[in-house]
């Protein structure tokens, strides 16, 4: 094979059904000690402002080791993740991994959705219908039988494109709200995927039985829910905690003011491993911070090598 | 250009004295605020031992950042090193790195010597021979007038081949010693360059006037040197302060002992911008611990992408 894979060749093989369930399985092996992750760390890469990114894990049991980094920078970004054989095959793969990205993220909002919402959800709401919003939908649709859909974002043209893509991609009932309060009004699960730095939903819209992905900040000067909200949440749950020390301006905030600690905030690979139970209750209110982390980056990006070998 | 760089290519683009030019204004950056750095990280890649091994840095002052990673396990090491542009064209280079390490380590020996020994540096000895001894070797030749070069390591085929090859290539006089007391015996600049646990020279080697490279060990299990030869050092220094704090033993088992302080240990991109002064006088005894930092990949890095542009 060709060591280089393509964004197109990512979008032939790698689907966001399948790619929740390559999730659960990596995830989980951080919890068993079979998989490690590092979190990511930044350089400055432009005096204009911008990154570099870079943020590893490996996988022993899979015989695979690697990392994606990224720099965003003078209006560009570029993606790539890095596969390395762990038993003497070397370097596998270099893939373009945009749109891995973005199937992984939201993968990994079907894949906490899963363990966290309960069973029965029927009404989703997604906050945000960016780019990133399309797989949100895709992969917690894979995991639900949802019966409406509900999609705010602040500019009408854009969340009528999204439904309108959307509702062909998946043949179901999605409505455009005209307001956060009547998208997230009861809902059973409800994903926010913007780069908002203030709250696109307030503690009032937080409702009992509802489970949050709050996916679309991965730094400190990015939150999508307050900082008090977070005392509503029976439990709170991210990836990784370390990064979350760094990167989750909710959790950061809350546990610099007191409203919770760190003590109280579980990683999402323990609830899969089953080592701590996230929803206890019907009523309860849970919330998964996704961050993105790059076992997940590397799970995807064995799937596609597999694939293509 | 084809985006990835071979072996081959590197080879024939990146020699070892321009190298030496290259690395003094990479790692000057980093003290003018120019260039950023980050520590080698490491995860396990294997259940048999072995790592995934992961380095980044940044370089806004030429529009670049990147890292170098690499998985040693199973008996096979496999290096990359990967180059974006932080002025929005993306990715510009995946490049095979196992020779670029192994000129941009015998470079940074190259460039502390010409920062801490003496000027008029006449006789090296190195002790090592392997493949990474070739560079240190022809590195320091580049930046003095040697009228003499001693070589020592346990395997005497070894240190005669190394002998024999060396010879032709640079022309000058080079012997093979039969003891490491031999070949260090009256120098001026020692390069330590072996994967020795244990100190490969006494702390009576250590004499007056000396410069010496402790090049070969980038773990805390590896040392060339005793902790208790630090006090003999009237100057201390290393490329990445924060990297010789989880990698150099010598320098962790002297400040550990109260033998030194971390204070006292500096970065010879500090000694490069003239903030502090290396060697004072003919007498002193200089140590530069190099461990190898990712700015020396993405220097030598951009170096082959300009050539091949």
């Amino acid at each position: 094979m060709n060591i280089f894979v393509s964004e197109n060749q990512v979008k032939e093989i790698l689907s966001v059904s399948n790619t929740v369930n390559l999730l659960e399985e990596a995830m989980k092996s951080l919890s068993t000690g079979k998989g490690f992750n590092s979190p990511r760390k930044r350089l400055p890469a432009s005096y204009n402002g911008g990154n570099l990114h870079f943020m590893a894990a490996s996988w022993p049991e899979k015989g695979i080791a690697g990392h994606k980094s990224y720099v965003v920078a003078n209006g560009k970004a570029t993606f790539v993740v890095i596969l390395y054989s762990t038993e003497g095959e070397g370097l596998l793969a270099v893939i373009e991994a945009n749109l891995l990205g973005q199937i992984r993220t939201g993968a990994a909002s079907g894949l906490a959705s899963k363990y966290l919402a309960n069973k029965d959800s029927k009404k989703l709401a997604v906050i945000g219908s960016g780019f990133q919003a399309e797989t949100q939908l895709e992969a917690i649709n894979s995991q639900f039988n949802l019966d409406e859909v509900r999609v705010y974002s602040r500019t009408k043209e854009k969340r009528d494109t999204f439904v309108e893509k959307m509702s062909k991609k998946l043949s179901i009932k999605i409505n455009p709200s005209e307001t956060s309060e009547e998208a997230t009004d009861n809902c059973d699960i409800i994903s926010l995927i913007t780069s908002s730095p203030i709250p696109v939903i307030s503690d009032k819209q937080i409702t009992k039985g509802v489970h949050i992905n709050a996916a679309g900040g991965n730094n400190w000067l990015r939150s999508e829910l307050s900082s008090s909200s977070i005392k509503k949440f029976d439990f709170l749950s991210c990836d990784d905690i370390n990064q979350a020390k760094t990167e989750c301006k909710e959790f950061m905030e809350a546990t610099e003011k007191g409203i919770t600690s760190w003590n109280n905030i579980h990683e999402l690979s323990n609830v899969i491993d089953e080592k701590i139970i996230g929803r206890k209750n019907v009523e309860d209110i849970t919330l998964y911070e996704s961050l993105g982390i790059a076992i997940q980056d590397i799970a995807a990006a064995k799937y596609i090598y597999d694939q293509l070998k």
